[in-house]
């Protein structure tokens, strides 16, 4: 069999003849970064070829678009290249892929709240039985858990199983754990067990849980891991399209994720000694998709026009039915769907934020692969998804990246075209993450570099923009500041796709606020969600008309919202029944429908924004 | 090894030494009557060695006692008998067990009821998603479930996995197969798939079992099998101690009796072509303990006093949580319990008889080893249940039986003392079962040969009234008459067993009724339910205060109503909801706590019933 041997790592891997580079890439260890699931959309899975090249197979249609005048310099698309022989190949920095480094917004806003958790663990002592009160152990067990919680649900049989045992052996000193008054475990008094639940913000990449104590309805451990799923396809879509392949595919899908959950979960519980029977609930929140994911829900409806999903209920199941570690009563709470894409995480931050109680106009962006948006007050509110794409995660854009070491995070370009930036954690660049684009978007424009369209002024004088390989390209860092030995560029083509991420948050905005009959400097707050804010310049996202014209003073960041959200469901009994408000208030509209959203696209494509013609010129 | 050698079957078994001789028989394949489960209280083993008795233990203390001058003549009790070299036994005919035989109450009575089975198979036809409806597949089909049903519970995971598959395989025409409104499964419309349901008697010896087309609501398959947890105990007494020793125990006999159920189950609808996953419902109505059996629940609280439930809902689970065999989606219904012993068959009788409805005093009396009374009319009815003991069953009396072939079933004393009777299946007689033991109390009462204390009188003058080796006896069959070549006698003893389940009966009667008011002429209705009914002489019941003192033509008999409710709460979602009705309408009265009882039981042990001192002469 072929050997291939992977630097800087020193490793050497077999694989079979045909196999991918990427493959054996996987085998050996080595993580590279695979945006689009190995199909040869991303290119960003470049590795140099340090010997054997004749071994591999010829380079593909989309290696000659994607590496241009580099793939005679050696390189080549790991995903591509197939191995026929020994080979060497040397993994650049840029494709490699660390997870650990990942800035994590782990934590999120939100709104304090009066703390009575819906799982509480409760001490209760029953009088025995006697042949003057032969009534039952459950009916013992109601009276005195109605006493104290004003209420009864009747357990499932598990409980009925284990009552008369601990009962009996605890001489009717007992402790009860219930979910909103529902029964999940019944124990010996004095256990001095506790009482965990999990709240989880499932997103796309990066999977974000907080411990609860709900004993005291704190957070008491946080933690995030990268979702597993990325290693088929780090855009959902690619994932909803393997997934739809076959019920295996997603069946694997589902687990690699719970896998993930339960990895996580351990984590956090082993830094401070919890069990797993110690968690008695999860509340989950994440994208529609992720959410079908989870509960093992069919996805291929949903990848698709009029991309329906199964069910948009706050579902509450046993976690033992999906798979996750917890004790034997355990439920799982997955956040309800408003419509289409806009998911249990855009529930989770409009409840983490309470923008659903605003009895003024006000709006909740949180800028993903998909955006979606919420606008409203007082009882109707607006909500929609916008396909935002993922460069400002760093795909199609030539040195994007995201918001790892390394990324420049910040940019300013002065009147000169002269440019300063800022890196994350400091190091020396290797590539330029969103916040970054929309800083170079909106100085360029402001600099004269750029005009409304979005195209570089050919006349400008400044030797920082340049005709390249692949159009105009405007040099952010010289080759000899970063860390990839290479200058890195923002293209012509790379502000395209800026604009055209840009345009579909914007035109989201726009259309619902005009079907709420809201006129932007009505709007008296925009919340940012999602871990984009963290490093995003206000004053340049307004300029590039990214968010809706209003003072920079009434937008603010909300971090993570959606694990936000999903804490709150667990600390407060109240909140959790704001589901059902929020989905009584929230209304979904579908843009794919909408001609209106449509034009506002067109319109938002450019720097801001092209008012549209006046009414007697239509 | 020692060999047994066993006839009349020639069959020949190997044993370790020390096994007793019912592990012998039982590895043979042999059946013996074991009514009290080895444990040497019964004395229905007995088996007569025809060669090596000096290979076998000692005569232990309870052959000695129950064997008498039979020891000498090679008799020996299986379960007590240990082997320690070869031996030849014959196990004589009144010790096998032919379950086959068994005069089985498959049916039973069931009023009349509006048809409309809360199983149902709807046939929809949905509008499919467009992007100007987008709802989740759920809400299309709540809304459409709506139309037809008039409501729509959400289902579980397992449909929603199915559900988009499913409906766009068949383009949106749907079947659906819902329980009271809740969708149990979704399949492809013109499946041709079967609706069924099946209603079960939980019986100590007997599994009952009606197969209901519930597209029909109608029976279509009828059938019953030896309950399996024979084997653990003839009693339900002895099975729960058993169960209580552990909870692997507790596990066997829950798993047996699945076993038992699933077996029947495959019978019946192996006679109709009908496949395990078209039965989407069961119902189970038994007594207590057979319930908590059935559902796994522990029974040790219940085996003694004050003998609590662990609890008395109906309960709904998924039958595949029963390891019922069934459709993915399948529920298993679980009678409620009114209180102790009086079980889900007692509702299951009060409701096939529809006597909750009574607007005039009316009483029901199920009589087995457990004897339930309901009493009362209008909107309060008590009910109770006392130990009647297996006497009727044939435990406990010298030549008692069941009611399988060759049991005398009918018995007339003449005036001059001599005897007619009949027998089961016309054969010749070996035994005696429940009926004929009523017929020869009443009838020597009748001629005088016996006392109203039971007692035999010594200066009576014919042949059959002799002093036998364990006191008076009266000669029933005459040894040449029957097939066991031994005279068939009833003794001083039986009489007393048969007063003592007699008065259990009466005086659970007569103690409710006076609870609630009632005197026995004002008594319009009287219901004997179960089995033993069916060879009962009314006449004989009245005269030996087995039944109050009602005229004959009040009372009447309604087979297994314990099977006939279950299929009534099958095909009539009017009759299941008036569980709640009976529950609320009957009242639990614990008799062990009643001194009332007590002395009524004391009172009962007289033939018919000693009235109690004036209250002058208290």
């Amino acid at each position: 069999m072929p050997v291939v041997r992977v630097e800087p790592y020193g490793a050497r891997v077999e694989v079979e003849s045909g196999a991918t580079l990427l493959e054996a890439l996987a085998r050996s260890g080595v993580r590279v970064a695979s945006v689009c699931g190995g199909r040869g959309f991303c290119g960003k899975c470049r590795v140099l070829v340090t010997g054997g090249s004749s071994a591999l197979s010829p380079p593909s249609r989309s290696e000659s678009m994607l590496l241009g005048g580099d793939l005679g310099s050696g390189y080549r698309l790991a995903c591509q290249a197939r191995v026929h022989g020994d080979v060497a190949v040397y993994v650049p920095e840029e494709s490699r892929e660390s997870p650990g480094e990942r800035v994590a917004a782990v934590d999120g806003y939100a709104r304090p709240v009066r703390v009575a958790p819906p799982l509480r663990r409760v001490s209760l002592s029953l009088t025995p039985p006697s042949l003057s009160d032969w009534r039952s152990d459950e009916e013992r067990l109601a009276e005195g858990l109605g006493r104290v919680l004003g209420g009864f649900e009747p357990p499932g049989l598990d409980v009925l199983r284990s009552l008369p045992r601990v009962a009996r052996e605890s001489s009717w000193s007992l402790e009860v754990v219930a979910w909103r008054g529902r029964v999940l475990s019944v124990e010996p008094g004095g256990s001095g067990r506790g009482t965990y639940a999990v709240a989880v913000d499932l997103g796309t990449s990066k999977l974000v849980a907080h411990l609860v104590d709900a004993s005291r309805g704190v957070v008491v451990a946080k933690g995030f891991a990268e979702n597993p799923q990325l290693a088929y396809g780090e855009d959902i879509m690619t994932r909803m399209d393997f997934a739809s392949r076959s019920p295996g595919n997603l069946d694997l899908l589902r687990r690699v994720l719970v896998e993930g959950v339960n990895g996580l979960v351990a984590r956090l519980r082993s830094s401070l000694g919890v069990r797993a029977d110690e968690v008695y609930a999860f509340a989950f929140a994440g994208n529609t998709a992720m959410q079908h994911f989870l509960l093992g829900l069919d996805v291929s409806q949903l990848a698709r026009a009029p991309y329906v999903a199964v069910t948009r209920r706050a579902l509450e199941v046993r976690a033992a039915d999906l798979g996750l570690e917890a004790g034997p009563g355990a439920v799982a709470l997955v956040f309800p769907v408003i419509g289409g894409f806009v998911g249990g995480d855009a529930v989770a931050d409009v409840l983490a934020t309470g923008l659903h109680r605003r009895d003024y106009p006000a709006m909740l962006v949180d800028v993903g692969t998909n955006t979606e948006v919420v606008v409203g007050s007082g009882d109707r509110f607006l909500s929609g998804s916008a396909p935002s794409g993922p460069a400002f995660e760093g795909m199609q854009i030539t040195f994007g990246m995201k918001a790892v070491s390394g990324a420049i995070d910040r940019v300013r370009v002065g009147e000169d075209g002269e440019v300063e930036y800022t890196t994350v954690g400091g190091a020396r660049p290797r590539g330029i993450c969103g916040s970054a684009m929309i800083d170079l978007v909106a100085e360029l424009y402001r600099a004269g570099l750029l005009d409304a369209r979005g195209r570089f002024r050919r006349d400008a004088s400044t030797r920082r923009l340049r005709r390249g390989e692949r159009g105009m390209e405007f040099v952010v860092a010289w080759a000899k500041e970063t860390s990839i030995g290479r200058d890195i560029v923002f293209t012509e083509k790379d502000v395209e796709q800026v604009l055209l991420a840009k345009a579909a948050v914007s035109s989201a905005a726009r259309t619902l606020m005009k079907m709420r009959g809201f006129k932007a400097e009505e709007l008296e707050e925009v919340v940012v969600a999602g871990s984009f804010g963290s490093s995003l310049n206000v004053e340049n996202a307004l300029e590039i008309g990214l968010l809706p014209p209003v003072p920079p003073e009434k937008v603010w960041f909300a971090g993570n919202t959606a694990v936000g959200g999903a804490v709150l469901a667990l600390v407060s009994e109240e909140a959790l029944s704001e589901l059902d408000e929020i989905l009584s208030k929230v209304e979904f509209v579908e843009f794919a429908a909408s001609p209106e959203w449509k034009a506002e696209f067109m319109n938002s494509l450019f720097i801001p924004y092209r008012e549209p013609p006046s009414r007697l010129s239509r």
